[in-house]
This record gives C-alpha cells, sequence and structure tokens, in this order.
C-alpha cells in the first residue's frame, strides 16, 4: 500500500522522495508507539519502513521534562477550522449572488475511472454544493488524447461562469501532466500549479494568482492558531513543487527563517529540531520523532500513510509523516492525521474559486 | 555613497532589506579590520554601517585554531574563471556561425543617462564584442513613455537576429518595471528574471529558459572550484528576486540543505555558521564576520559596497558582505572582492546569450 499525502494528486510525485528516505535503512532500535502494535503486518513486511531510531540522549532538556511530565501539546483542528472556512465562503457566496446574480463555479475535469480520484471528485462537488459554489464535471475515458483533455479546458478558460478549473490528477501514462497544466487559463488555475504562479509566489513584490491549496491550508492554520511566524525559524519537509516547496516560500513570505528539508538531508532531526514551526509534507509514516521537535514548536502533518492494521475493519489506519504519539507530548500545537490539514485542502479549493470569481467579477 | 551588489541592476531592490539589517544597530566592540582604516570618513559619518561586533567565544574551535594559525582560504579567482568561460564562448560562437551562419545576438535598452548605466552597458557591449556576439543598443530619454519601451521591445521580441533581450535598470521612476520586463518574449529574457522562468527555476521537474546571470555566476564558482553542494548545508544571506532567491533555488536544485536568511532571522551568525557553503548577497559592508563562518566552508560574496577611503585616488574602495580579512582565514575558499562573482555575472550574460542562440535554432 503506497503512502500518500493529503493532497490527493501528489502521490506520484513523491515517490521518489520517499524511495530516497526509505534508503536511509537505519535499524529501529525503539519503535514509534504508534507503529508499535502487536499484529502490525505492514512493518513486518517491509522492514525498511521503520522510522529513524530516536536519539533520546540529543533531545533538548526542556524536551525531556516535558515529555517526562507527559505534556500535551495544543491540538489543531484541521476540522473544525475547515467547518468555519467552509461557513465564511456559504456567506460570501451568498452576498455575492445577492449583489452582482453573480455564482463561483468550479469545473472538474476526470480522465479515467479510478476509484480514488472518483472520490476525490465527488467530494470536491459535495463541498461546492454545500457552500452554494456550481461545479461543473467532464468525465473522459481513460484512452482520451491529451487534445481532447486539452479542447475541454479551453471550453471551461472561455465559459465565463467558471472561475476555477481543476484536472484530477494522476492522469493515464500516455498523457503530459505538464501540456495539460499548461493549458488551464493562469486566472481560472485554483490549483496554483503553474509556474507562473509558483514564480509570482517566490518573488517579493508580487503575489500570485492563487495559492496552492494545501500549502494554503497550513498557512490557515497556522494564522487561526495564532502561531507567530515572523522572525521564527521554520522548517519544510519535503520539497513536492505541490505541498513543500509552496510551503517554504509561503513561509519565507511571511518572514520566517526558512530551511528545506529533503532526501539528500545528512541530518534532518538536527535541522528540525531547530525550528519553531515544521510542515512534513514527505509522505514516509511517522518519519518525524519526537526528539526531532524543538520543545513547544508548533507541527502541521501533511503526510497521510495509510499503516496496514488488521485490528481496523478496512485492514489499515492511516498515520501521519510525523509520530503523533511522541511528538504531541514535546510539540505546543500539533495537526492530528487525520483531521489536521487533510479537511482544510478541500476548504482552501472552494476560497480560492470564490477568490477567482470576486476577482474576475471585481466584487469585494 | 550607497551600498549596491554585483547585479548593476539591483541596488533599489535591495534597499529595503539593507534598510531592515542596518536597523539592527550593534555597538562596534573591535570592527572588522577591513574597516578599520584610520581615516575611514564613511564609517564616522554613518555610524550604523558598522558592522555586528564578532563574538569570538562563539567561534567554533576549528576556526579559532584556524585563525590562530593565520590558515588562508583558496581564493576562489572569478576574474579567471570569467575568462575562461568568455573564451569558451568565443569558441562556440565561432562554431554556431562556421556551421550555420548564425551569430548570437543581444539587445541592450537603456532609458535616461545615468552614468553607471551606461558604463554597464557599454561593459557588456564591449565583452559581446570581444566573444563574437552582436550587440544593439537602443537609447531612450529619461522621459519616454512606457509604451515606447514597449514597442522596442516588442520590435526585438520578433528580430530573428536577436536571441537575448535586456532591460537596463533602474527605469526611470515613472516607469513599471513590472510592466515592462513583462514584455520581453520569456525566449530571449536573458537576464531570468520572468515570473515563469523563477517558477520553473523553483519547480522539480522543471528547468527554466534561463538561470538569473549573477546566482548563475556563483554556482559556476562553486562548480570549476569542486566545491561539492549534494547534502551540504547552504546558506543564502539575502532574498532579493535576482540573486539570493533563484541562489537559494538553485542551490536546493543541486541537492544542498537550503536556509535563507534575511532581515528578519533572529539570529544570522548562527545559522550561518552551520553552513558548508555561504551566498552573501545582501549589500551590506562586511557584514558576514569571521566567526560567522563554518572553519573549511567555501563562501562566495556577491556583495560589493563602496565604503569611504582618503587614501585610494578614488575617494572609495569596495568591499564585500563578507569581511575578507577574517572569513578567508576561517573558510576552505572564499571569493575576493572586487575579482570575485563581478567578473562572472556578465560573462553568464554572454552565456545566457549563446544558449539562447543555440536553443531558438536547435544548434548543439
Amino acid at each position: 500500500m503506497a503512502s500518500s499525502i493529503l493532497s490527493d494528486c501528489s502521490t506520484a510525485r513523491l515517490l521518489p522522495l520517499r524511495r530516497a528516505l526509505l534508503q536511509q535503512r537505519v535499524p529501529c532500535i525503539r519503535p514509534c508507539p504508534a507503529l508499535a502494535s502487536p499484529r502490525r503486518l505492514f512493518a513486518a513486511a517491509r522492514p525498511q519502513l521503520l522510522p529513524r531510531p530516536p536519539r533520546m540522549d540529543s533531545v533538548p532538556a526542556a524536551a525531556s521534562s516535558a515529555e517526562s511530565a507527559d505534556a500535551s501539546a495544543k491540538v489543531i483542528d484541521g476540522k473544525l477550522v475547515a467547518k468555519q472556512v467552509r461557513e465564511e465562503i456559504a456567506v460570501e457566496v451568498t452576498k455575492m449572488r445577492d449583489a452582482i446574480g453573480i455564482v463561483p463555479g468550479l469545473a472538474v475535469i476526470l480522465v479515467g475511472s479510478r476509484k480514488d480520484s472518483q472520490t476525490y471528485v465527488r467530494n470536491k462537488k459535495k463541498a461546492c454544493e454545500a457552500v452554494g459554489i456550481k461545479s461543473y464535471e467532464v468525465n473522459l475515458p481513460e484512452d482520451s488524447s491529451e487534445e481532447e483533455v486539452i479542447r475541454h479546458i479551453a471550453s471551461f478558460n472561455s465559459d465565463p461562469s467558471v472561475h476555477g478549473i481543476l484536472v484530477q490528477l494522476p492522469l493515464p501514462r500516455h498523457m503530459n501532466d505538464e501540456n495539460i497544466l499548461n493549458a488551464v487559463s493562469i486566472e481560472k488555475d485554483v490549483d496554483g500549479f503553474h509556474p507562473l504562479n509558483i514564480g509570482r509566489l517566490a518573488m517579493q513584490g508580487r503575489d500570485p494568482f492563487f495559492v496552492p491549496c494545501t500549502p494554503k491550508g497550513c498557512m490557515e492554520l497556522l494564522h487561526r492558531y495564532g502561531v507567530e511566524i515572523k522572525g521564527k525559524r521554520a522548517v519544510v519537509i519535503g520539497r513536492s513543487n505541490i505541498v513543500g516547496m509552496p510551503a517554504a516560500l509561503l513561509l519565507q513570505k511571511a518572514n520566517a527563517t526558512v530551511s528545506i528539508v529533503h532526501s539528500q538531508t545528512k541530518n534532518p532531526e538536527e535541522i528540525t529540531r531547530q525550528a519553531d514551526i515544521v510542515i512534513a509534507a514527505v509522505g514516509v509514516a511517522n518519519l518525524v520523532r519526537g526528539n526531532w521537535i524543538k520543545p513547544g514548536a508548533a507541527i502541521i502533518d501533511v503526510g497521510i500513510n495509510p499503516v496496514d492494521d488488521p485490528e481496523s475493519p478496512r485492514g489499515y489506519r492511516l498515520v501521519g509523516d510525523v509520530c503523533y504519539e511522541e511528538a504531541s507530548k514535546v510539540a505546543g500545537a500539533i495537526t492530528p492525521v487525520p483531521g489536521g490539514v487533510g479537511p482544510m485542502t478541500i476548504a482552501m479549493l472552494l476560497s480560492n474559486t470564490l477568490e477567482s470569481a470576486k476577482r474576475i467579477h471585481k466584487f469585494k
């Protein structure tokens, strides 16, 4: 069963990084409690998936005492924040409709019949309906040509009732993601994956048209829980185009001092331990242990990794990139998995769609 | 006299960061030797320009012993490397001309009559001629309109003998830099400042059309001096759109673990001291002291700051962002100022112009 991260389209792109990290085969001296269930078939079958061993001797003194006192981090409740955000969006959508008669519209293009993609698209549609955003859907067969997909994108590009366009990833193998994603008009690219958008995100004095949904959700959680960012040390673990990299750019735009930890980083735990804010988006179950965390740090865990669990009715359960049980004793605040960043991604997609409609129709 | 960095067009953009750093007014306990000349009018007139004091007690042991032994870093000779690069480009230009009859062309647009800008443009023209690149120049009066400048850009965009277009910065105040720079065709944007280009630089699996010249020069120096980058800790000081930010993206693309230090960073010396590679591009004379440097680190100093010097015939001399005298005793390798990154910027502009001509004419 593959690890993945919450942004549903990311699995394929994260695999090389995940593979590289897993090649750091370190024997597991003390397993992460979250993985130490008696019938953990997953770990038994894939010993290399075991996380790095904790080095308790190198945990800062404050962390040890925090751990011994069994201190508990504030839980950053993504489900609750996402609900608030959706309610705020619903109010805005109604206001806009009443004032200028325009309803924001989101178009989703799904190619093929992957069950997971169908579920994601269904969820997005439901979420749109719940806040009053109109959703449009095109389902194309697996063997469609790139040209067909691009034709549909072009049609949505010129459709004034559509303010956001989303191509559900992954696309079938015979298609070139770049060609297809580049066909989405920059003004309607609510995913924010276009390089022009990323460039504007990276530059001082420029603003992106859209902030990619998952990193935007991470920032929203930090803001809503009053986590100060300016002048703080931040570490982003993972540098994917859709989460890690844009998250690092956002933290920097908010004036944090940012370091990016990735598969080639030699001492990730040491660097992570310096951070007041950690965003983990690497797709490796329980990689970040308690002794990686600076006492009091805010931890945003983007990972959502299924690990086999025969005791669960589904045969597996979901864990993050951070060993929650250990980290929550050291951190000041932490997102759970599930229920942390996950619900925020769709909420931010709705937020981007509303933002787009407002911009296109100059509604404030 | 204003500080600036080597990329001649950067002064205006760097000022806010410089100002912020200078606001960290720390009394100078032991002045940097490079600034401690008896008749240093500059420092006397502007006491806030004094660099932060060294904290010798916190210099790593190895650094202290290196200093006491008066160890000397290898000098990274930018003048020499730039000469080599220009010679290589000249060979390539000749090859191309002989094979397909095409000569790379660079167009420079200068608006107004700033003396420094005129000098830069003249130098670029000379450098082009020396390697066989054809240069085109347009001089427009200070009071030209944005539309006039854009019209000239459009004409060069469609001119097949022009492969690179450069708008000399700073532009007159009544013009919007963004509008003008965005008018340059992405295929001819040899400066590499376009956000689409920066986005492609930031993304994994994408390549920029052009790497911005000064950061490209920094990387070329590291490569030619055999400095290993993959897996190393790198710190970039400064996050300007034209040097710091793209330099950080390049280091990350080369698999370093990168941290960016800027005006809001609380402990820049502590973070810098962890780095195997430092790129300083902040425009503050001698900011980086010997005790900021990890023993053996490679230091690329992009700063070129004039400090008053009545003993010099010009009344001033140039120093970098790094206190060379101190740092060269601790570092493993270091660029001097002048003669380090400076000569590389124009060499990389020629390299980008050649690259563009090769790409447009599919010449390998």
